[in-house]
């Protein structure tokens, strides 16, 4: 994984307005700083590596209204999961033609909402949606998104979305049957694809699907490229700027004359923000116990979901760094088993860790806030400040 | 697993007014109907096969305050897991001599919090949250918990909670040096453990370390047994009463003349609520998929964190029962790939389940309501209703 198409990487940002706050600012609770400067430079990084294409941001990585409302300033357009998510783009000032109603599964009521409130572009991956959308959006505007190959393989999970290629043909039809507008195609590389060039195999095949479209009579006109844009936690990723042109190039290598979205989420908002915590208990459970054991006042159902599976590594800063360290399991601070950020893999910590003191976790712009529980052991959601 | 020792299971109650509820009323949105009656009984059951135990009700299970105060009128204690659920119980009119704070892991402040309050039993199982307790509620009564073995091989993940048993002398030591009263121990014989002989194995070494710790000078008088008791799902429980008494039959056959109390949550609460639920959308991937994919307006992080990596197996209810049935994957409505309920053992439900249609989730009376997200994607948090 050490070969960059760019390289370019991303690089910590001379001044880090969200770090000044915190270490200049106590805190009640657990609070996500975020920076909406950054998320502006972001923003600005994206589209210019992007180009032409048009940027629809996934509301549900972060939906503080303040990043929202910067977004529409800048021109973003919005994809939206639910009716909450557009009532809040809308009410941030987004024209209702900017959004696009991206969850292959809506409920009916939401879909009649978005049509009249003006929203025409919906994603459907399956017969019955399209049936749902024919009813309460009559003559929208439709993408069908497709479960491409190699995320079968590499991401099991990510079956939850998209039809088989085998599948699109008929629905298709089925769509221009009940008076949609079949417009274009969607998939999704994966979460966190952190080299542009893994995008390639992704293309070659939606390239296929896209030419066998056209040749059966539907004009397909719009290839939504999903999200994937991945945010630098443990490991190096692409500058984005860098990283969205290398996809694009390869977009344009292989369609011609054809609109382009992209939904960026975290790529967007998570180095923006930083989560100020601090330490509850740092212990052993026995004398000869290799590992301490480091409580902390956030965990899995306040904020910091995406450790399930320990799949994202988010990284720590504390007052003691650059002094020893040793391996620690991280756990949050419900009465909750689960409730444990990294043990198969532990976290080195400094030795002099201790209950009590600040804890830094980097990088949560995104996928931290709304994932937390209403009041899981009585313990408040995650906090927020946008700066 | 067929072997029970008591041989009296849970039955179906012959009437269900949470059931009634549901059939009678429509719901916006995914909501949780609680029976407080069937609470009561089911307290009145454990009650009394606890016999002179003492009840710490687990707030955290579901701290719906109509249940806390059915509870405060039955003569319930709490075990109470954050300064929140604390306040809770007051609001309640729980006395603060009947709550007792069993998260061992706490904030300083909450510590101080629950000791002005008039709390005056709290847990630890480390030697820095013993010098928490004693800086901040100097002199109170702390219980230490224990890691038992068999935890260790059947449920590694509650390696969170609990020191080493070769810990403990000192802790026990520590506790007295810092001017607290250690009196006496807990353990956690594991979530949902669904026969009362079950416990044998924890509650022999319990003893060896409550004699142990007598023989050396700590005057020990109360055992906390914890939680455990089980609730219905999918697999055949023992009655509470028959599982309570069994449980205390064994404890009482090892420890004489000692308080004890236990915290059930789970075996309290869960068979007292059902949520409703609706199928948002179901399909299949390609022509040839051997299973349905089903799509509800509720999932992981809007109610039904517990079917994580398929744990704790709900059963569902719908119109069509009764007719052919076919193996499903069930998912929540979320736009995270992660949102799958079950898919490892699909679920069979009815063949001509169609978008719309209501789904009851059976015995979700526990671990759902404050396990929702402040609002991922939009969707709001589950609803509850206690009749």
């Amino acid at each position: 994984m050490n070969a960059f198409a760019g390289g370019a990487f991303s690089a910590v940002p001379s001044r880090d307005s969200a770090l000044d706050y915190i270490a200049q600012n106590s805190f009640e609770r657990p609070t996500l700083v975020i920076d909406s400067a950054r998320v502006g430079e972001q923003y600005d990084a994206l589209s210019a590596g992007l180009a032409d294409a048009h940027i629809h941001y996934a509301v549900k990585a972060n939906p503080a209204p303040e990043i929202i409302r910067l977004l529409v300033q800048r021109g973003s357009g919005f994809d939206a999961a639910s009716r909450a998510e557009i009532e809040l783009c809308l009410a941030q000032g987004a024209r209702p033609e900017k959004i696009s109603f991206g969850n292959t599964v809506k409920k009916p009521s939401d879909i009649a909402f978005a049509w009249a409130m003006g929203v025409r572009l919906f994603a459907a991956d399956a017969a019955a949606e399209l049936e749902k959308i024919a009813a309460h959006a009559p003559g929208a505007q439709v993408y069908l998104r497709v479960l491409v190959e190699s995320q079968l393989a590499d991401w099991p999970l990510s079956r939850k979305f998209g039809c088989a290629p085998s599948m699109l043909p008929e629905l298709l039809d089925m769509s221009v049957a009940l008076g949609l507008r079949p417009v274009g195609l969607s998939f999704h590389v994966g979460s966190q694809t952190r080299e542009s060039a893994f995008w390639a195999p992704v293309l070659d095949q939606m390239v296929q699907l896209w030419d066998r479209a056209r040749a059966s009579g539907h004009d397909l006109t719009l290839l939504n490229i999903g999200g994937g844009f991945p945010a630098f936690y443990d490991q190096p990723v692409e500058a984005p700027r860098a990283y969205a042109a290398g996809v694009m190039a390869q977009v344009r290598a292989r369609f011609s004359g054809i609109d382009v979205m992209a939904e960026p989420g975290r790529g967007m908002v998570a180095e923006a923000g930083h989560i100020a915590a601090e330490v509850l208990l740092v212990s052993r459970k026995s004398d000869d116990d290799l590992h301490r054991w480091v409580y902390l006042d956030i965990g899995k159902f306040s904020g910091l979901a995406e450790t399930m599976d320990e799949a994202i590594r988010y990284r720590f800063d504390t007052a003691h760094d650059g002094g020893d360290t040793g391996p620690c399991i991280l756990a949050g601070p419900s009465c909750d088993s689960a409730d444990v950020l990294y043990e198969k893999r532990p976290v080195n910590l400094p030795l002099n860790l201790r209950a009590g003191d600040r804890i830094v976790i980097r990088n949560c712009g995104a996928y931290t806030t709304t994932y937390a529980s209403v009041g899981f052991n009585g313990f408040p959601p995650l906090d927020v400040i946008v700066l």
